[in-house]
């Protein structure tokens, strides 16, 4: 396969509510991106947005946005991994330029959620027909897991607090954080409101509407167009039974595992090569056991990184160094793509006051649903 | 670019009402296609399905799908591209094979539109601001369509209806079809019910449920799984105008077009090398205008292969070989699936009553929304 690296990257800032249209803010983010790697046209587009459906009554987003981008012609195809939806994006996108049939591609994502109510919408991530219809939302599902966390590993309380502290942190340094200007404390944390037990709204990513976008090159030519590429270095996805419930072990995240492997053979690294790690802190219970799978922590241990703020920007394993999921903010569809631009902000030494000391290996998870699908990547300079 | 084979095909009949849920369709064509490619194990699972957010109130139906096939730990992911979905998800495997991300890759479709009123979902294809917001869904565009064509190149009132005589006839022998009991003639298609000016019946798909798959292997491997591998040799994909009011000329199909001179490039054929065309008759107007935006026909004239029937199993052109989306029917998710499957059994001389005389070289067009995204296949022997 032919290696592929990011060569542009275009990103707009996560707001509550965004006053353009998802078409609009869609077609802002490739435009960035094909500005920042300097071209004017691109082979394809892969799209990534999980509840346009619903709350704006529209499909085929990815015609949509290339069309309002200008580029008339084009590849467009949508891609989905429920709330993974952004890294699915990115994944086809990698694959159209692996497989050497787009020299040029841009994944981009847009998610509005201010426009209706998106948690039922959100909810059809899991299984319509044995959960939701009991009531289940993927709130509650990672309720349960946090309840059931506590329970069978003792941990205390105040356990989880620190990912909200850690990450409203790092947030204040990002321009385009939803929570650039709130700091939190752990008792802040502990004391917020009760969204759905334990899961406090210091526990939970917000909602909110934004779009990023990167463009994709084969390796070989990046320096055509930028002298700051990041390699894509792996990419690759696994699934668990869909439902937690028929889980062997549902505390174990089988799927993040299963990925993280695939990814790290396929870069040929170790989990210890990686410098940081952007992964998908919805819930400080799914940053906790996504810690725990990849083998950062063992079981029932991945609490005391953030406790011991081993994830803070000069911990062993820094996660959300521009804020996260939980306060750069969750537009589900764009979250993945959002990373990839903060990841290639870190290794290019552009991160600016949150910047790392000289990484070179990033990795990046997403979830889809309630730990079913769980999409890796790799990058590297 | 590794090449890439079709080594497993998998379809059941297309109904009415399929008394089985979308989970258990897609996964029971998904073992069949495995199942006739001797392997009990793929590595990606890209699924098409179109309107199950709405009629059955389910996302993520990739991973779904893999988990009620067994096939656990597996890649899955969801691709769409409006009405064309289901060549959407053929072209990722497809990519995911050629990139060697995946040895082994299914790509399977399953709509289930009898759950609800499917047309106002499938209105989403069209832009929700511009044209749904007007009361205009894709039957009214298509209608938009046919009434200009008529108006335009003086088509005659019953210059469509042997799409509709071909394509019930073609269906009798296709035990998957639809309606395969239902053979009608020139005067019925004229008589039928007006759905909307000047679209009758006759003129347009069923609403319907199906579900179909198939296998893809490297070419090279092939013969391992089967002696009677189909190539694909060609996978394009191009956008249009989004809107047809933004196109400069409403009557000719751009991205069919572009998408077909790419496919014959790559592919390193040229249109008279096909021998035969399962085109996206989702509406007679569709098909006409996709056989001129292919070349087999000059603009204004894509009806006369119909009326003089050059479009039958033994005419210059033939579609539909096994009743088209009008009569093996439009499960919109699963229609590219059936075209892969119908075109492998005629390429490998399995198509029985239906058979062609040694046909070589097939060409697949599906199309979403009003002629905004086309995405073409190219198979052969």
């Amino acid at each position: 396969m032919r290696p592929v690296s990011i060569v542009g990257i275009g990103q707009i800032p996560v707001r509550k509510r965004h006053e353009k249209s998802i078409r609009q803010m869609g077609a802002e983010v490739v435009r960035l991106a094909m500005s920042d790697a300097e071209v004017d046209r691109v082979d394809a587009l892969f799209n990534g947005n999980m509840l346009s459906d619903e709350l704006q009554g529209q499909k085929h987003i990815a015609s949509l946005i290339a069309d309002e981008a200008g580029l008339h012609g084009i590849e467009a195809l949508d891609v989905r991994a429920a709330t993974g939806t952004g890294a699915a994006a990115l994944r086809m996108a990698y694959l159209a330029v692996a497989s050497e049939e787009a020299d040029l591609a841009v994944a981009v994502g847009v998610e509005k959620m201010s426009d209706g109510v998106p948690t039922p919408v959100i909810a059809k991530a899991l299984d319509a027909e044995q959960e939701v219809v009991n009531g289940d939302t993927l709130i509650s599902k990672n309720a349960e897991l946090m309840r059931l966390y506590r329970e069978h590993f003792g941990a205390p309380k105040d356990a989880f607090v620190n990912f909200a502290v850690n990450a409203h942190k790092n947030a204040q340094n990002n321009p385009n954080a939803l929570f650039k200007n709130k700091l939190v404390t752990a008792e802040e944390v502990l004391n917020s409101r009760m969204v759905s037990y334990p899961i406090r709204l210091f526990d939970s990513s917000p909602i909110c509407d934004g779009a990023a976008a990167v463009v994709l090159a084969p390796t070989g030519e990046a320096r055509a167009y930028t002298r700051e590429s990041v390699r894509m270095l792996a990419s690759s996805v696994a699934t668990d039974r869909f439902r937690i419930s028929d889980r062997d072990n549902p505390l174990f995240l089988e799927a993040a595992h299963v990925s993280a492997q695939k990814a790290f053979r396929r870069a040929n690294v170790h989990r210890d090569d990686i410098d940081f790690f952007e992964l998908h802190d919805a819930f400080s219970i799914m940053a906790t056991m996504l810690l725990e799978a990849v083998g950062y922590a063992r079981p029932g241990e991945g609490w005391r990184l953030a406790a011991e703020m081993e994830i803070a920007l000069d911990g062993c394993i820094p996660i959300a160094t521009q804020g996260g999921l939980k306060a750069r903010g969750h537009p589900i569809g764009a979250t993945a793509l959002y990373q990839a631009c903060e990841i290639t902000l870190q290794l290019t030494g552009k991160a600016g006051v949150n910047q790392l000391d000289s990484p070179s290996v990033a990795m990046m998870q997403s979830v889809g649903g309630a730990g079913t699908t769980i999409i890796t990547h790799i990058f590297g300079v």
